[in-house]
């Protein structure tokens, strides 16, 4: 299976010199706004200019069943997803709550929910299939299905405006599938990936270890990304991989969310790396084995607020503070237009 | 010296109790909104309600000079406080930028700054003297000049509307002062207290550290909260005390910005801990010193971005994160109103 998308390499020293300029001369101290500043030189990059603007920031959430939940890998029933998808519409998710707060426009995208939703304003239809298949059983999707996730998550972003994506997922059993996709992908030890997810005993991690520990025998053969994302990924995870190298190729700058986020983007690098030129970490999330797969991705978190929520609330709760970084390279004034003296 | 605001412990075990059960009803995992929904529970408790509100939320900056910058301790020159003040009123400084950008009203309140401003829209003159004194000569203020500080504070707040103080302030020198309280009133070690400030070499810092061990041998005799804050804090430190136990006497939420404005906030709860329950701990700044001295205070801060700008910067990139808790607890949706199945 292949994706192809052109995503460039983003080097531009002549850029990152004239950006570090400017932000030397605003009226502060030399690095004062430490990550903020870091954040304002990865905008201007990501858009190649000196003078980078955020618009139209969409926050999708994507949302899939997962026919491992049957096996009893998460504390909640697998009927929370489309009553959530239901929620998050309806405005009274977290998520909901945040997008509102932060003027993020909020897209819902069925890839696959096990359930039939009235169309409705907000909701976008890109179902593959009623769910994926059991993964302790076989692949969890075709490599037909695969790809038609991937090809409908790029068309989704094709037709939304901006220059921002913020990632979002819903589905019971996604930690599952991310573990998976971490433990096959990053080459850590399955332990390491599992948690407690929505909330699971430690009867239940015990258990929700055994089932993947079978999902990977019955999966062996795939080790290349887009085939162990078929295999051990699940549908919002196949589509948000196909959206964020659409996101990517456009030069739109992702927020990623928790773990499950972090397997769509994890994938999409394994493909082109350069797509991590262009995500912003949003938090480390509580569910254990996320801090490692950042680690490993080399990368750093915005936050670190104990969020084990998903749904994009990660994201949406660090948004202010990317647009800051942006606002503070536009709007500042400098040491001359100031008339503030500069250090003796 | 003494200052006397009645300052209630907030204990209800009782609200506590409904909170949390209004959070766990949320639909959500329990638990997973992590930091989000301790810090509801604060605000919940702060106002003595079950559904908190926010509003006209204050970013005060408060400025003054210091005699102690005349020892060279600070990278920068004196004048930069009056015109880091100018800047703050013409919108050009990084506590503008993010102030607009989080409709947060910015007040400076000169308390001390060695200049003469033109009456402004915004600025508010409280000024107790040009300056403080040398304090590596002898007290930085007089006992009166400390309390003619506080009660102006104090009257600063109680003229302004809404239910939050953001705390910011500017005056070169300040993390000199701010270094000799920490030292003083949390029992550490000076050289565990002194850090580079707006950029010191090697050099500026061992200069820095001999300078003030000569302001803590001149004044040695002061030991209660207040004589150690007029001896070696400044006027806009001060001030910012006073404004701090008024605030808190009228249970209004604190949002502590970085290293100074936590010296202001520790010598008000030296005299009344209640303080510290009304106190959101914004972030840990890079300043060395302020991380260890909120672990002295039991305090954990929100961010850690690396910032060490001051300014009420990091008090205005949290607000975004404190509001959404608020917005969280008012606004999500619970399992039985939205229809959504609770865990097994």
């Amino acid at each position: 299976m292949t994706f192809h998308l052109d995503i460039a390499d983003l080097h531009d020293t002549a850029l990152v010199r004239r950006v570090q300029h400017r932000l030397d001369r605003k009226t502060k101290p030399l690095g004062s706004l430490g990550r903020l500043e870091s954040l304002a030189l990865q905008l201007a990059l990501v858009q190649g200019r000196e003078d980078p603007q955020l618009h139209a920031p969409q926050l999708v959430v994507f949302a899939a069943d997962h026919g491992i939940a049957a096996q009893g890998v998460s504390a909640y029933p697998s009927d929370v997803t489309w009553q959530m998808v239901e929620n998050f519409l309806a405005g009274g998710a977290a998520v909901s709550v945040l997008a509102r707060q932060n003027h993020l426009a909020l897209t819902v995208v069925d890839c696959g929910v096990r359930h039939d939703f009235a169309p409705r304003e907000g909701l976008i239809n890109a179902k593959v299939a009623a769910g994926s298949a059991d993964a302790s059983q076989g692949p969890a999707m075709s490599a037909a299905q695969c790809e038609q996730a991937m090809a409908q998550g790029a068309a989704v972003l094709r037709d939304l405006p901006g220059n921002v994506l913020l990632l979002g997922e819903m589905g019971i059993g996604n930690t599952s599938a991310a573990s998976l996709l971490m433990c096959r992908l990053a080459g850590v030890p399955l332990a390491d990936c599992v948690g407690r997810g929505t909330g699971l005993d430690d009867a239940g991690v015990a258990r929700k270890l055994a089932v993947l520990q079978r999902a990977l025998q019955a999966n062996e053969a795939a080790v290349a990304p887009l085939d162990v994302l078929a295999s051990l990924g699940g549908l919002e995870i196949a589509t948000m991989t196909g959206a964020v190298l659409q996101a990517a190729a456009q030069r739109r700058l992702i927020v990623v969310d928790g773990f499950i986020t972090t397997a769509a983007v994890a994938v999409a690098a394994a493909v082109a790396p350069p797509v991590l030129q262009r995500c912003v970490f949003a938090h480390a999330s509580a569910e254990s084995g996320h801090a490692r797969w950042l680690a490993r991705l080399g990368v750093q978190p915005l936050l670190d607020l104990g969020l084990r929520l998903g749904e994009g609330s990660g994201a949406a709760l660090a948004w202010p503070i990317i647009d800051a970084a942006c606002r503070l390279l536009a709007e500042m004034a400098s040491f001359e237009s100031a008339g503030v003296s500069d250090a003796s």
